[in-house]
C-alpha cells in the first residue's frame, strides 16, 4: 500500500537531535545566568481558561488565540440561531479553553491565585512555549518558546540594574557580539508628548515614535501631525531625540530642557539611578540611553528595555521593563514588577548565521565501540558498562557488522572517537582508539582509555 | 472593585519553585542516563494534525483527545444539517488540530518524515507534556509530562538488555528502592494461549492475565471462561504462571513444557539472550521473568517490560517493550524498535512520599546578602557582582531594611547562608557569614567566603 507522507500543522516544526543540541545550549545558558542571580524556574498549564486569556491581549490577540473545543458532545448548546449569528457569538458555547499566548498573562494569574504563598520579591522564570494563530511566514512560528524573567513585589532599581547585567552576560556567554542594551523611561516619553504639546496624544506618541529606526524621522513626524500633533512641537522634540554623547550628556541635557519647560524629570533620575546600580555591578559598555524607545508601552509604566544588534535591522532579541500593576486585572492591587523576556529562535538563528555553534561542543556520545564478530562483540559487552560507571557517554553498535556502517553511524552522530575492537583487542585485552577528526589510532588499555577521555 | 480569583482548568497545575526542583531532579537524572547511553533529545509540535492522531488510540482515545478549534470563522462550512447530525459529524469541519496524547505517534510520525535523515539505529529521547481529556480524578491530570527512550532500525536484543539497565541506573539514582523490572515475551503469551485450547483469543488471554496482581487467579479464569476459554486448558496454564525459582529455572521449566507440547519456544529463547547480556553488562538483582505480564499487548510484538514496586500497588512506574512496525500507520513498512516510558508524576508522588527528596540539595540560591543602611548597600553592590563572577549563585536583598524580613526571605527560598553587612563590616571590608541551618557566625572577607562556599 503506498500512502502520502504526514505532514505537520502549519507554523510548527520538529527538532532533531543537532537543532535540539543547539537549542538547549542556548536555554541551558539562559537558565544559568538566571539562576546566578537567585531567579527560579515555575510552569503554568498550557491551557488557560478563556475567561483568563480574552480581553489581554487586544481584539487582534483574541483572534489569534488557539482555542480548545470542548470535550465530548460540544454541540450540545449550540442552536440553530447560533450558526446565523456567527462564530464569535458561538465560541463560548463551544469552546472554553485556550492555550498560553505569552507568559505574562499566565504569570500575573499565578500571581495572583498563590499571592499568599509567595514571599516577595519573587524572582521567576517561566521558559516554555506560548501559541498564536499567526498567518505563518518565514521565521513566524505558531508555537514557539519564551523565556521570560520577572521580579515582583519590589521597587527597587537593583532589579534594573540587575536585568541589564543578566542580559550582558547571557550574550556575553553565547558570544553574539555587537548588540546594544538600549534603555528608556515611561516618563521621559510622557514628558516628551508634553514638550511636543499634547500629552493627551502620548500613546499615539509612543507608536510612531518607536518606529524612528524603521521608517526614518520624516515618516513619523508625517504620522504624528496626522494623529494631531503640530509641527511646531514637534520642532522642540526631535533635536532632544538626536542628543548625541555618553548617557550622562544626553540625561544632562535633556534635564535641563524638562526644567527650563517645567516638566517632570522623574523618568531621568530613576534612569540615573539604575545606570549608576549597573555601574557599580560591573559597567558593560553597550548600555545606550535612546529616547525613541517605546516598546510595550500599553503595559510598561516605568524603564523600557530593548536589545538590538548593531549590525543587522532583525528586531530585538530581547525586550522588558517596569509595570506598576501586574494582577490588576485579576482583582489583585499593588503587585509592582520588572521583567524581560528572551527570544530563542532569533537568537539561534543569529548564532547560526554566525556560525557561533561550530565553536560550542554540542553534547553528544563521547565514544563508539565497534566489533566485527561475534567475539569481539560479546568482549565489548561488559566494557561499554565499565566505561558508562565511569562517567563517560558511551555506545557499543548493537551488533558486530561491517566497520564501514559503524564508522558512518559514529560520524553522521558527531560521536568524536570510536574504539575499534578486532581478535588482536581481544586476545591482548586493549582497545584501538581511533579519533573521528584526525584519524589518529593509538591502542589503549581500558584504564588507559578512561585516563585519555575523561 | 473585588472580584473572583482566577481558576485553572480541572485537571492542570501550576508548578512553584519547590515542586519544579524536585520536578527538575528527576528529570536531569533521567536525562542524565538516557544521554550516557547514547540516545539523543528530539522534540514534536504540541499540535498535529487530527489525521495523524485519530484512528491510534481507539474510540477512547479519540474522544479524550483534545481538539483545536480552526482559526478564524471557524462555522464557516457548518450548516443546520449538520447541528442535527451532531458533534462526531460536525467535528472535521471545525477542527482540524489536535494536542498530542502519547509521544509514540509523534515519534512514528517525525520517523515517517525524516526517514531519509534518520542514522539508523536511531536512539531517540523525548520529553515533553502530553493531553488527555481524561476525567480529573486524584493523581491523574489532562497535561502530564512523559519521558520515552526508544531505539528504531536495530533488532539486537542489546537493546532490551540496555533498557533494563538505564531502568535499573534510574532508579538507583534517584534511591528509589524495592522495585522489581518484570519481563515477558508477546511469544510466551502466545504459546499460553495455545496451550489453553484458544489461540484465536489470545488478546482476551493477555488482557485478562495481565489483571491477575489486581484481581486474583479466580476473577482471571472466571473472565477468561467467559470470553471462550475451557476450564481444561486452563488448568494447564496457570500453573506456568506460578513456577518458582530464579529467572533461568522458570524459563528452562516453561521450554520443557513448549516443547513437550510442540509450542513455539522463540519467545523464551529471546528473553534467554537478553538475560544474557543484561548479565554481561552488570547484572542488575531485581530483574524478574513474569508470565502475567501483558501490558500495551496491541502494540508490542516482542520483549515487554514493567517496572513495579514491591510494597505498593501503585501500578507501574515504567513500562515498554518491542514492536515491530513503528510506522506502518503512516505507510512507512519495516521499522523495528524497541522502547520504555517513565511517569514522572509517580515517581514524584513516590519519592516525596518516602521523603527522599529530602536528601537532595536542590538547587537555589547559595547565599543572600543583607544590609540594613543605604551605604552597607552601596558596599553590597559590588560585592554580589564580584561573588557571581566567581560562579556563586546569590542575590542582594533588593533594598537595606530590617534584618527579620531578610533572613524570612532567605528561610523561605531555602537559601543556606546569609552574608550580613552592617558599618562594622563597611569599615573591616569583610561579611560576617551566617549558616541559616547551624546559625554559626563567622567574620571573613571576600577571598575567604569564595574559599568557603566554592
Amino acid at each position: 500500500m503506498s500512502r502520502q507522507l504526514p505532514t505537520l500543522p502549519k507554523g510548527t516544526r520538529d527538532f532533531s537531535p543537532v537543532q535540539m543540541a543547539k537549542r538547549n545550549f542556548i536555554l541551558n545558558t539562559i537558565k544559568g545566568v538566571f539562576e546566578k542571580y537567585g531567579y527560579q524556574p515555575i510552569e503554568t498549564p498550557s491551557m488557560e481558561n478563556l475567561s483568563v486569556l480574552m480581553g489581554k491581549y487586544g481584539d487582534e490577540g483574541d483572534q489569534l488565540l488557539f482555542k480548545i473545543l470542548n470535550s465530548g458532545d460540544f454541540l450540545k448548546k449550540v442552536e440553530n440561531e447560533d450558526l446565523e449569528k456567527g462564530s464569535h457569538s458561538t465560541l463560548p458555547k463551544v469552546s472554553e479553553k485556550g492555550l498560553r499566548y505569552d507568559l505574562t498573562v499566565p504569570f500575573a494569574r499565578y500571581v495572583a491565585m498563590h499571592q499568599h504563598e509567595i514571599t516577595y520579591p519573587f524572582k521567576r522564570y517561566q521558559i516554555q512555549p506560548v501559541w498564536r494563530a499567526d498567518r505563518p511566514q518565514k521565521g513566524r512560528y505558531r508555537e514557539f518558546v519564551q523565556c521570560d524573567a520577572d521580579v515582583v513585589g519590589s521597587n527597587s532599581t537593583l532589579n534594573e540594574a540587575e536585568i541589564v547585567l543578566m542580559i550582558s552576560e547571557i550574550f556575553h556567554q553565547l558570544k553574539i557580539e555587537g548588540i546594544s542594551i538600549r534603555i528608556n523611561h515611561r516618563a521621559i516619553l510622557s514628558s516628551l508628548s508634553k514638550l511636543a504639546g499634547n500629552p493627551e496624544l502620548e500613546s499615539a506618541f509612543c507608536v510612531a515614535i518607536d518606529k524612528r529606526d524603521k521608517i526614518g524621522d520624516e515618516k513619523v513626524k508625517e504620522e504624528l501631525i496626522k494623529n494631531g500633533f503640530q509641527s511646531e512641537g514637534l520642532g522642540k522634540v526631535f533635536p532632544l531625540l538626536d542628543i548625541s554623547g555618553d548617557n550622562t550628556t544626553k540625561l544632562n541635557q535633556l534635564e535641563n530642557v524638562f526644567t527650563a519647560n517645567g516638566l517632570s524629570v522623574e523618568g531621568i533620575e530613576n534612569i540615573y539611578s539604575i545606570l549608576a546600580k549597573v555601574k557599580q555591578l560591573g559597567n558593560p559598555s553597550n548600555v545606550v540611553v535612546d529616547y525613541s524607545l517605546a516598546r510595550g508601552l500599553s503595559y510598561y509604566t516605568g524603564a523600557i528595555i530593548e536589545v538590538t544588534l548593531d549590525d543587522l535591522s532583525l528586531g530585538s532579541l530581547s525586550g522588558g521593563g517596569r509595570y506598576d500593576n501586574l494582577t490588576g486585572v485579576f482583582g489583585v492591587p499593588d503587585v509592582p514588577g520588572v521583567g524581560f523576556s528572551l527570544g530563542v529562535d532569533r537568537i539561534y538563528d543569529v548564532m547560526n548565521n554566525r556560525n557561533l555553534f561550530d565553536q560550542i561542543a554540542l553534547k553528544t556520545t563521547q565514544l563508539l565501540l565497534v566489533t566485527f564478530d561475534q567475539e569481539s562483540f560479546d568482549y565489548a559487552i561488559p566494557i561499554v558498562s565499565t566505561l558508562r560507571q565511569n562517567g563517560l557517554s558511551c555506545e557499543l553498535y548493537p551488533e558486530p557488522t561491517k566497520m564501514k556502517k559503524q564508522l558512518n553511524y559514529a560520524n553522521k552522530k558527531g560521536i568524536s572517537y570510536v574504539a575499534i575492537i578486532g581478535t588482536e583487542e581481544v586476545s591482548s585485552k586493549t582497545l584501538s582508539l581511533k579519533s573521528m577528526e584526525t584519524g589518529e589510532q593509538q591502542k589503549l588499555t581500558i584504564n588507559e582509555l578512561l585516563d585519555f577521555l575523561i
